[in-house]
This record gives structure tokens, C-alpha cells and sequence, in this order.
């Protein structure tokens, strides 16, 4: 039986990783020979839950061609954000809560997506449809990634399926869900020590909008002030990016999780359309978004129809 | 609440019917206030499976944004497969058992695609995860598409999961699988009495293969010969069907349903592709295909691999 390699998206966040290695087991007890795998290092929020709950970080890879021709991806689905090869592979699975685009297959296969805040969300409903248990260490890390994309439930796009989840699986674990929740978050604010050019690699996707190509990155802190006093380190990281990779644009958001706002550092081409999207203007590069804390419906959709 | 519009693919089939009425009594069973529409008029084997099951065939419409933003597909997610207008609405859900391409949304949905015969037995799954009742004649609709798509589980496209669909459907439906299945798949048979323009359009779909734009139809019938004593004609209309939609190819599947194998005739450029496809040598533009009864899976993946 040929290999499977289980992963979620570049730049790999906690549900990136913890959805990769829940999902990895499911199918594992379903009988298919998995393994999940990262296509980058966990970040320090993830590596805390991946300590708390002793569980090996995945083994990281940026191309499959070599050793499987087979892939389930979790938590993605546009190519530009998955593996290098993903269009030589053959993709058996995708379970996901995003929007689908630049996706294509030339055979049918299993597509899981729901509009609900966290991957892990969805595969804890599969384990429970397949009556399979789900070990600690394993709810461990589903609950992290619940956690970690809902900022423990203030999104916008957390749902009741996530909060019953996280609710289920916080049981299983062992955890007080408040308690372990906070710390793990804030165990992913720890910005002082890190370089512009880290920071904004830390949780950062591309996506093509209109003929544009938009590099959409996000950092999460306890004080937005502690990443804005660094606003010219960071505009000229944004430059350097922008060059080196040709993105048009480079919209870095702020996010203060313990307010549920955000701040907006905008460097590139297109200005006006981002100022059409979030209904602000720009000073200095920068614009404050109140209520603003997730990428993926308060920012992305907005984009997109701004630049279509 | 806003009327939601549910519809399978253009030039339906009995599943794209079949799978919109049910999968409208699904959502409204839930709360949604959907409405089963058609991208065209049904088949006559669809018709047969109404008339049987006393079923209202659903009204037909082209475009949506005049009476609704929302829609949920079923068998079916290509943009040109869809309804005219398809990119300014808002997709709520897609329940489909093909590939997935050309498909792009702005925000999350729910999709749920499974590597089946039929999409009705999807939904067969979804009544049961949702402990909702499946009436006599929506399963009656239910198990004629799995019947239609799996060819009478003859299809290699057909999975255990579509067998038990059908049979505990045929038990609610209270009909004999078989007596029944051949009726139906018989009534779509009636060749005789339809123009070549009317043979091509039957079950036809386009699909953007490398920079080709093909049309691939599928005809069923008991006797190959009834239809290919008609090839002067249909290449004729194959050909004015090219010029007229800008086809760069047409490709046509002449399926004899009980011997489960098919003709193919073809009309176009890059006839040198269709054969490196099927490992064929066209003779009079036609080529036997021995045990090819799936455009899904024996014909549509096997033409992608030769234009990529």
C-alpha cells in the first residue's frame, strides 16, 4: 500500500499542523497508511501544544514526487498555498474551511469543506461519523487548533459546531479550556525576539485577486504597540518582499487578541482598493480596523471583491 | 429568508434532477427555504422516473440573480457546466461526485464531494447523518439517479456505497431494483425519433482540456448500430456544434448499456490527443472502447492527462 503524506498549508499554523496529524490518524484507523507531515517549522504557539501534550512535531517536507505520488491535504486547498508538486500529485482528500480556489483535480475525490472556524471542527464530526475514539494527545491538539483559529471563540467565524467541539474535545484532553487557551495563545505573541522578515512570515498566504498577485500576512499580539513601534523595520521588510517575490501588494494585519481589533500596514500597489475594501483611508501606510480579527471573512472576501 | 435556488449541471440527467429535488427537501427540512430548479428539461428516462414516481418536474430556469443571490449545486461544480450567471452568486453548498475544476468561491461553503457513482447517494448518507424521514417518491427520484449514473451498478464509477443507497432507497421507494432499473434506463434509450442536434445534446458537457475547449456527449442506447448508421448526420451536426460554440473538439460516446462497452466518434482538432488517450487508432473518425461505459472516469481523466 503506497504511502500517504497528510499536510496543511505553507507557513503552517496550529490547525495547519493538528488537523494534519488528527486527520493522519483517522485514516490511519480507517486503514489507509498515512503519515502526516508540515510544509514548514510549527510556530511557537504550536509547539507549545505539541509539548503540552507531548506529541513529535511532523517531519518537514517541501516536495512529494520523491517518496509518493498520494496526498490528503488539510486546512488549504489553493495550490499556491500547498506543497511545491501539488499539481504532479494525486489528491485522495481535502478537508477544509476555506473559500476554494486555484483547486483542480482531474478525478473525482473526497472534498470536506464546511463554513465553520477550524479544520479540527470538521475532523472531530468525521471521528465521531466513523466511530473511531480520539486519544488525548490527539484531542489535545484539535482543541489547540480550535483555540488557536477562533482566538478562543471571538472570531467572527467561530461557530456553535466549534464551540460544542472544543467543548468535547477540551474533555478528552484533560484541559480547562480558558486556562490552557490563554497561555497557549499568548505563547504565540512573543514578537520581541523575532526579525520584520520573521514576523511576517510567521501566518502569511498569497492570493491572486484580480490580476494581482496579494501577499496577506497576520501577526497576533497582546499589545499592538510592541509591533507598531517597529513600523519602519517592517515597511522596508514588506519592500524587500514584495520585490523578491513579485507580489503587488503586502497587507499586514495586526491583530490585538485580547481587544478583537485590528491594526493595518498596507505597502505596495493598489492602495485605493484597499482603502475601497475596509471603507478607511490610509495615514502613514496604516489604518485601524475595529472588530477586526479574522483574515479569512473580515479581510480576504473584502479584497477580492475590491479587486474584481 | 431568502429564496435559496437548487440545480444540477445543464443538459441535466436523471442524478442532476433527482439530486436537486432532494437535496432541496433535505435543506428545507432543515430551515432553508430552497426551491429544486432545472438548467433544462428532462431527459426521458428523468421523465419516466417523474411520471413513475408522480413527481413535478422542476421549473426550468437560465439565470438566477433575478429572483435570488443564493444557490446550492448538486452533480456539478465547473463554472461552464453551470448556470449563466453562476459568477455573481453566492454558493452555499455543493454536493458533487466529479472533479473539481474551474470552481472558485469568494468566501467559505460547504462542499461535500465523495468519489461515488452518483450524488444522490450522498445525499442518501446526509438524510441519515440528519435523522431526517426520506419520503417514498424523493427516494423513488433518489434511487432512479443511482440507477442512471451507475449504469445499474454496470459503471466502474459505482461504489458499495451506491449499492446499499440504492437498495435501502428501493425498499423506502418500494420498487424491484431490476425490473424497475431497466425499465428506466430503457426509456432513455428511444433514439429513433431525435435529430443528430438532439443526440448531442442529450447528456453533454464542456470541458476546458489544456488550451482545447472540449464538448464530450454521451448517448446510451441497446443497439450501437442504430445510432452509427446515423454517422454522416451526426458529424455533420458535430461539426456546425463546433463552429457554432467554438469547440476545437467533439467527442462522442456511443454507450451500449448492456454490453457495457462504447463507440467513439470524434470530429475536430488534436484527434491525435483522443488517441494517445485511449491508446486507439481512429478509423473513420470512430474507434471501439472496449468496457468504457464512464465519461467520469474512463474518458474525461484519461483526455485531461493526454491535453496537460
Amino acid at each position: 500500500m503506497s504511502k500517504i503524506l497528510v499536510f496543511g498549508h505553507q507557513n503552517p499554523d496550529t490547525d495547519a499542523i493538528g488537523a494534519a496529524i488528527s486527520f493522519a490518524y483517522l485514516q490511519k484507523e480507517l486503514g489507509k497508511n498515512t503519515e502526516a507531515v508540515a510544509l514548514g517549522t510549527p510556530s511557537e504557539e504550536t509547539q507549545y501544544a505539541l509539548d503540552y501534550f507531548n506529541v513529535d512535531a511532523p517531519r518537514i517536507v517541501s516536495s512529494a514526487l520523491n517518496e509518493t505520488k498520494e496526498v490528503m491535504l488539510v486546512d488549504h486547498n489553493e495550490f499556491q498555498q500547498s506543497i511545491s508538486d501539488i499539481k504532479e500529485l494525486t489528491i485522495l482528500s481535502v478537508v477544509d474551511h476555506h473559500r476554494i480556489a486555484n483547486f483542480e483535480t482531474g478525478d473525482p475525490l473526497y472534498y470536506r469543506a464546511e463554513p465553520v472556524g477550524c479544520t479540527s471542527t470538521i475532523i472531530y464530526k468525521m471521528f465521531k461519523e466513523n466511530n473511531i475514539t480520539i486519544p488525548l494527545n490527539i484531542a489535545g491538539m484539535m482543541v489547540s487548533a480550535i483555540i488557536s483559529d477562533t482566538l478562543l471563540f471571538k472570531s467572527p467565524t467561530c461557530t456553535e459546531d466549534d464551540v460544542e467541539a472544543a467543548n468535547a474535545l477540551a474533555d478528552i484532553a484533560e484541559i480547562n479550556l480558558t486556562g490552557y487557551g490563554l497561555d497557549l495563545l499568548k505563547a504565540g505573541t512573543n514578537l520581541s525576539d523575532k526579525t520584520a522578515e520573521t514576523l511576517l512570515d510567521l501566518d502569511a498566504k498569497s492570493f491572486p485577486l484580480g490580476d494581482k498577485n496579494v501577499r496577506i500576512a497576520q501577526v497576533n499580539t497582546v499589545d499592538l504597540n510592541e509591533v507598531l513601534n517597529r513600523q519602519d523595520e517592517l515597511e522596508a521588510a514588506m519592500l524587500a518582499e514584495n520585490k523578491a517575490n513579485s507580489y503587488d501588494l503586502f497587507v499586514l494585519i495586526i491583530t490585538n487578541i485580547l481587544d478583537s481589533d485590528s491594526e493595518l500596514l498596507v505597502i505596495g500597489d493598489s492602495i485605493d482598493k484597499v482603502e475601497k475594501a475596509f471603507g478607511v483611508k490610509l495615514t502613514n501606510n496604516r489604518a485601524y480596523l475595529e472588530g477586526v480579527v479574522s483574515r479569512k471573512k473580515q479581510v480576504v472576501p473584502q479584497l477580492t471583491e475590491a479587486f474584481s
